[in-house]
């Protein structure tokens, strides 16, 4: 693989709908797929795709396509997909809710190992298989699982405690839906989920239609 | 206004964050801020700042800052946020739940006039003040309360036969949730949403410390 300091943020978030797409071809039982036929079906230009993945490395055959199964894992491995992190929600209102129910984490390797909530009479009830943990023993749970990853679905005002609390436990990266900036150590990688982006993109575009 | 067909989506996903941001400001009473202030706040270097808000014009003054309420009203004239859209979401599980309680669509501006279910018993409840229609009745509702912006919160499976009936009814954009690339005219304006971005963007970062 190449130094992959330079690689841009557009094309590192399009590599999970790659992996994804090569996870279902892989499923329909094929050996190699064209940049035209993945551009197809994901709506991206092949000329797209074939800078996204040159950027890696050197996965595809002139005049043949891509080897699925090769490319998929290494889409994987620069993801560090292959790590199958443990991951862990906390809060488990709406939103908790249908994270702990998101099937594309299953597809792209990630364990949901714990949930967290204040509420009694949501601690102990059982989402997806995962028992729900009273948040007092979030930290013993997150050492005793090896929980990697907290994703924070609490309200904003409850956020920053939630954070402290993950960092303290020792988690490497927080993901968060609360519409708040955090603070956490310069050491803690964290990614903040806006859901009005997408739809303050949508509002820009049909005004300018 | 500057003509704004060279503006990147880096640009325009940060501008509801500045949007929000010069809300809370105005709240406070204050008139001007700088672009330091408002890079501290947002963790954006005040130099991105700068040159995001200088691709659509002439905001601020040198060495005194931006005044608060020009920019905001700019701002949210850039994204369409004055058009005030009315937003109907389609699938009340516990993603639709989540969405139709999120305060920050209400901040930006956008109206959510109705929810759309095809469960009898989720039929008539009442989310966040509004009443659950039967989906049978989209295309009336639709017409009815001048809705602009159809939110697919459904199943995949189900996930094209709702932009079917939001294309026909006649909204100007979609905001889709289900991990499939829908079949939509050109004409329509169709934002993608893929919670796994977020989650294979931190296995990235994580996977690199």
């Amino acid at each position: 693989m190449k130094e992959q300091t330079s690689i841009s943020k557009a094309t590192i978030d399009r590599l999970p709908l790659y992996f994804r797409t090569l996870r279902l071809v892989q499923d329909e039982g094929r050996d190699i797929i064209s940049s035209e036929e993945l551009g197809r079906r994901l709506g991206i230009t092949p000329e797209q795709i074939r800078k996204d993945l040159a950027s890696f490395g050197q996965f595809g055959k002139k005049g043949v396509g891509y080897y699925v199964n090769e490319l998929k894992r290494n889409v994987g491995e620069i993801l560090g997909l292959n790590n199958h992190w443990n991951i862990a929600i906390v809060g488990l209102g709406h939103l908790g809710a249908a994270l702990a129910n998101y099937q594309n984490f299953v597809t792209l390797g990630f364990n949901l190992v714990a949930l967290f909530d204040q509420d009694p009479n949501v601690i102990g009830t059982i989402v997806n298989h995962v028992k729900v943990d009273d948040i007092k023993h979030l930290k013993a749970v997150v050492k005793e699982r090896n929980i990697q990853i907290g994703i924070i679905a609490v309200p904003a005002a409850f956020a920053q405690g939630v954070a402290d609390q993950l960092v303290d436990a020792g988690v490497k990266g927080i993901w968060n839906f609360a519409p708040i900036k955090m603070k956490v150590p310069d050491t803690m990688h964290i990614v903040n989920e806006d859901l009005s982006i997408g739809l303050s993109s949508l509002s820009y575009h049909i005004t300018r239609k």
